[in-house]
């Protein structure tokens, strides 16, 4: 890491999934970091460098940073040279964006901001949202600078690809873009691209909205190779091997705080173009139902009592169910059979041991790790459902 | 190349685009072959090796096939060890698929046939095709071998393709898919793997339409970016620096014999679940209206007379005009205002220095190599409208 010669003062507001590791890989590369979270159970569990998050390294880097006295927590900001503003958006009913968190971010830190301070939103937003926050900021605080900088990490290696991806930086004018460039390149490993603002923003959700549709394909497939009797997990194996085709693997639909979300985004900013966009949205929620039919047909099917389901969260490997497809399709269930739930990362849930004991449905939903190799033997005599790729 | 010691007899009907290769690289590699077209035209043009085709490499093939007599063509089919079927499917009217070509071709080599001859199908089918064939088949001739193997290349690099890409080769039966794999595994450098007969089929339309969706969601995303005013060749620049974003090249719509034709096989066999690769379809149909609209808006604002069209086949470096995008732009064009055609794998275009010279608008519609320099002191004081990425 690149130690700063001056330690620059850094307020992080939002310590969520991206927002706690950017506060600690900041405080452990030599500056000075107050984290900030509206939360105060959060913002103890901070302090005390006690977070129970499966993501890698972040435990060690939190006690590091707490340890050598570089990062503090606290639910109220203080003037800093850099704000960082990694907030959830989310959507309102109806699926437009609701960027009022970050709105009350920008509120919080306006009393505290100085000329030539900078600050840098990396929460995502619709395409001209941090132009409206600059004439605001800068009519209160002539001279700061800001700029957008959205994050583009996979959950489950986060602080990896915090420090090597490459960013994409877009200020409100020259010095902001320069300003912000500066500071991602003394902990970024990656290349640090300048563009405009509101480039930097549509960059974001044409990611996301990329991977939705991609996804959506895949889930579509594994949809109509159900209907014509083909093994999509071979489908999409074979496929692959064209040089010029990579389908993602199908899932129960699609959770989480940006793909099931951003593209609404993209929607929102122009509902007559985003045809297909709109169209994937639509493709991965009803992926979800069918999944929940698919069980129902066969519990029906065999007279089944007991249902076992592999995988609560969202996405393999880690932890959060926000919006989870597998925990929409066992909620369903619940209502109607006896579910046995199965989630290694995941309090209070069922052992894979007692699970397979009991269900005579065995319903695969997310592919974690601990799932890969189940021995056959195990699942002799059950009817296995697996729509994660988990038995192929 | 592998050359088989006993010269095994190959009869391949259809010498397009894929057929005329495949004819070359066996007669090239040991086979005797007959290739068979229903076109008088073809069938001559291949017997004196005078073929015109800008694809690397054929021409050569070609020669040295005929001059080492190897390789004859006919109108007429004739007893072989291996019948290979490369004649094109195209869609009726309600984009539904029409195989009459492949039952014409079927049809024809039916009397000649022996038990334990094979008879690949390389056409794109319909799921279940393949199967219907080979029951026809085996009751007229009973041992006789069937198989599908579906052809994965890109037309301006097909001879390289061919030989090199893996194969993905499914059998009706076992017998079938051992003898069609030890034939491809005598000229394909990549893997050839064997499946059931039935995924091969499905592999190809997920292969296509998976193309397809791509290519769409770039094309919507080159819509959304110009109602935002933003560069769409940056955006989707600095979007791929994302570890897991590739988004297409957007273009004026999708054109040729594959990618705006197989999705509709895959519509037809379940045509409630493929909602996303019929959107797709949609999507890149109007984005050539849109590509229309945007000349017209930009003749009436500029008060132009001469518009010059820069590409005419359906994609870059091929001489292809089969349902081209950039030909359906042109031709609703031509309709109202003078349009000066540049292609330099067309005969009877103007030339680039030409059309430069005289038009007061250029319209960019295929990124061809000739046009990927095109100095910017030529196009000064011109209006340019760049659907192809060519002056990114």
């Amino acid at each position: 890491m690149i130690v700063n010669k001056i330690q620059k003062r850094i307020c992080v507001t939002g310590l969520g999934h991206i927002g706690l590791p950017v506060a600690c890989i900041l405080a452990t590369s030599g500056y000075a970091v107050l984290g900030v979270d509206i939360d105060d159970r959060v913002v103890i569990r901070v302090q005390s460098a006690d977070f129970m998050d499966p993501e890698p390294n972040l435990q060690d880097l939190l006690i590091r940073a707490i340890q050598n006295g570089s990062l503090e927590a606290s639910m109220n900001v203080a003037p800093a040279d850099i704000h960082i503003i990694a907030v959830p958006t989310l959507l309102v009913p109806g699926n437009k964006p609701d960027i009022s968190y970050v709105n009350a971010a920008i509120d919080a830190i306006k009393p505290h901001l100085r000329s030539h301070d900078l600050v840098l939103i990396e929460s995502t937003c619709p395409i001209g949202t941090t132009e409206a926050i600059a004439r605001k900021l800068q009519q209160a605080c002539p001279g700061v600078h800001v700029a957008y900088c959205p994050e583009r990490v996979l959950p489950g290696n986060i602080v990896h690809e915090l420090i090597h991806n490459d960013r994409v930086v877009g200020g409100v004018d020259e010095a902001s873009t320069a300003h912000a460039v500066t500071f991602y390149q003394s902990f970024v490993r990656g290349e640090v691209i300048a563009t405009d603002v509101r480039t930097a923003e549509a960059v974001k959700l044409a990611e996301n909205a990329y991977r939705d549709v991609n996804i959506a394909y895949a889930n579509e497939l594994s949809m109509i190779a159900d209907h014509m009797e083909l093994d999509i997990n071979e489908l999409i194996r074979l496929a692959n091997r064209h040089p010029r085709v990579q389908i993602l693997k199908p899932g129960p639909g699609v959770g989480g705080h940006c793909i099931a979300v951003d593209p609404w985004f993209l929607v929102a900013g122009a509902p007559d173009l985003a045809i297909l966009t709109l169209k994937a949205r639509e493709v991965n929620t009803k992926k979800t139902d069918w999944v929940i039919q698919k069980v129902r047909q066969a519990i029906r099917e065999n007279g089944a009592t007991v249902v076992a389901c592999l995988g609560l969260a969202y996405k393999s490997n880690v932890s959060d169910t926000g919006t989870s497809p597998a925990l929409a399709v066992v909620q369903a269930l619940e209502r109607e059979i006896e579910v046995l739930c199965v989630d290694p990362y995941i309090p209070n849930t069922v052992t894979l041991y007692d699970a397979l004991a009991r269900a005579e449905i065995v319903v695969a939903l997310v592919a974690h790790r601990a799932f890969l190799n189940i021995p056959s033997h195990s699942l002799a005599g059950k009817i296995v459902l697996d729509f994660a790729g988990v038995f192929k």
